[in-house]
C-alpha cells in the first residue's frame, strides 16, 4: 500500500464516519414504516427499499462532493464516479435488503475506502441498534450499546469448535452449496440470516467463519477492512483477494486455512 | 378468562416490566464478554449461557417473591413453584441461547403471566437493542430505539405475498421438516435464525408467519401474549392451543388458516 500520511488517514476516517452518520437517518426513516410496509415487494412495483437505498446513497455522495471531491465512488445505486486522487469510496447504503424489509436489526450501511486495490479503512454500521464496527489504519473497534470495545478475531483450534454463518441455506450454485455444506458438516454450529452483521461478529470474536457467494465489491469491502483490522483474513474460495466480490470466506488464520482446504476440493 | 380488575391488571403489567428490567443487566453482563468467550460450549463443561440464564432467572424469582409472592412460577432454569393466587409466571431468561453465544442481537427475555390457561400479558425483551414488545390487557406496543410504536399484525392476502421465519432450516422431525417446507414453497420469502425476535416482528406487522416445532411453554407464552394482543393467532399445527409448547404456527388470521391447511395435510 502507498504510504498514507497520518493527517490524510484522519481525514479518511472522519469522512467514513461522516458518510455513515449521513446515511443513518435516511435508512431509519423508512425502516419499519407501517405506512409503506404494504408496498414492500421483492420484485416489481414501488419499492421502499429502493427509496431508502437511493436516498441514503445520495446523501453519502453529497458528503463526498463536499469533503473529498477528487475521490472516486463505487456505490450500489448509481453509476461509478472516476476520481483523480487514487482513492475510491465503496458504498452500500443498505446491505441486506431482505433483512431490512423484514424488520430485522442485522442489515447495515457499508462504507470502505480503497487506494486502488483492497480497502484501507471501512465501517459496518447498524443504525437501528446504533452499532458501528470500524477497522483500518491501526483501529479495530465497535461502538454500540455497551460502549466502545476492541475488535479481535478469535481463532479457535479446529472447525469442530467453530460457529459458521451464512445468509441463506440455499447458497449459490449447486456446486457452491455442496462446498458450503462440506464445511458446515464439520463445524459445531451453523446459523443463517445476518448479511453484513455476521462479518462484524467475526471481527468481534463472537463467531468464527462466514462463507458466502455472489457478493459484489460494495458488499464486501467494508467487511474486509473491519475483519483484517481485527486480525482476520477475507479471501475468495481459492485464497485470492476478493475485494471485487465473488465467493467470500472470512475467518481467523487457522480456520481460514482449514475451511479453504475443504472449499477448494469441493 | 376470569375477570381481572383494572388495578390487578396494572399490578401484573408493572410486575412483568419489573421482571424484564431486573433480568436485562444480568443477561448483558455476560453477552459478548470476551473473557468468557473461549468457554462458550453448546455441550458440557463450564457454560456461560447457564451462568447468565440462571442469574437472570434468579433475579426474576426474587422480584416475584417481593411483588407477587402468592403466584406460581414456571421457569426454564429452576423447578416450578406452585402458587395460591391462580396466576403463574412463565419465564425464559434467555430465549435463543445459540443466538446469545454467537453475539447476535435477536435473543430475548420472555415473560408471561397466565391464569391457568393461555397468557393474559406478556413481553419479548431484547436487552442489547433496548427493545420491548408488550401485549395484553388492551395493550400492544413496542418500546425501542425509534420510540413507542403500536403493534398490529398485518394480514397479507395470500401466502405468495408472505414472509416466513423459523429458527433452523433443519426444523424438527423429518415429517415436521416436510410440512414446513410445503409452506415455505408457497411464500415469497423464507428467512432463518431469529428465535423469539421473529414473533415480535409478526406482532409488529413486519413479517407474516413463524413456524417452529419442539418449543416449551416458557418459549411460547410471552410470544402468544404479544401476538394475540396485536391481532394475530398462535396455535399448534392442528389449530389447538399451544401455551404448553409443541409445534407453533403464528400469523394473522387469513395466513394462519392457509398455513394450517398445508401443515395438517403434511
Amino acid at each position: 500500500m502507498t504510504q498514507i500520511s497520518k493527517s490524510l488517514q484522519e481525514e479518511l476516517i472522519a469522512t467514513a464516519h461522516a458518510l455513515a452518520d449521513a446515511a443513518r437517518p435516511v435508512t431509519l426513516a423508512h425502516f419499519r414504516d407501517p405506512k409503506i410496509k404494504a408496498d414492500n415487494k421483492l420484485q416489481g412495483g414501488f419499492d421502499p427499499v429502493t427509496v431508502a437505498d437511493r436516498g441514503a446513497e445520495t446523501v453519502m455522495r453529497e458528503v463526498l462532493a463536499r469533503l473529498r471531491p477528487d475521490d472516486g465512488i463505487l456505490g450500489e445505486e448509481f453509476p461509478p464516479v472516476e476520481g483523480t486522487s487514487g482513492f475510491t469510496w465503496v458504498l452500500d447504503p443498505i446491505d441486506g435488503t431482505r433483512s431490512y424489509i423484514s424488520g430485522t436489526p442485522t442489515w447495515g450501511i457499508l462504507v470502505a475506502v480503497n487506494h486502488g486495490a483492497g480497502p484501507v479503512y471501512g465501517l459496518i454500521d447498524q443504525p437501528y441498534i446504533g452499532e458501528r464496527f470500524c477497522g483500518g489504519f491501526g483501529q479495530a473497534y465497535l461502538d454500540g450499546p455497551l460502549g466502545r470495545r476492541a475488535l479481535a478475531v478469535r481463532d479457535v483450534r479446529d472447525l469442530s469448535d467453530a460457529v459458521l454463518f451464512t445468509t441463506f441455506p440455499e447458497i449459490g450454485t449447486k456446486a457452491e452449496g455442496a462446498a458450503f455444506r462440506a464445511v458446515s458438516a464439520r463445524v459445531k454450529l451453523t446459523r443463517y440470516g445476518l448479511d453484513c452483521y455476521a462479518y462484524g461478529l467475526v471481527a468481534a470474536g463472537q463467531i468464527d467463519l462466514v462463507i458466502e457467494s455472489g457478493l459484489n465489491a460494495f458488499d464486501v469491502q467494508g467487511p474486509i477492512a473491519v475483519i483484517e483490522a481485527a486480525g482476520g483474513i477475507v479471501t475468495d474460495w481459492n485464497g485470492a483477494p476478493v475485494h471485487d466480490g465473488g465467493q467470500v470466506l472470512a475467518a481467523g488464520s487457522k480456520l481460514h486455512a482449514a475451511a479453504l482446504a475443504i472449499l477448494q476440493t469441493g
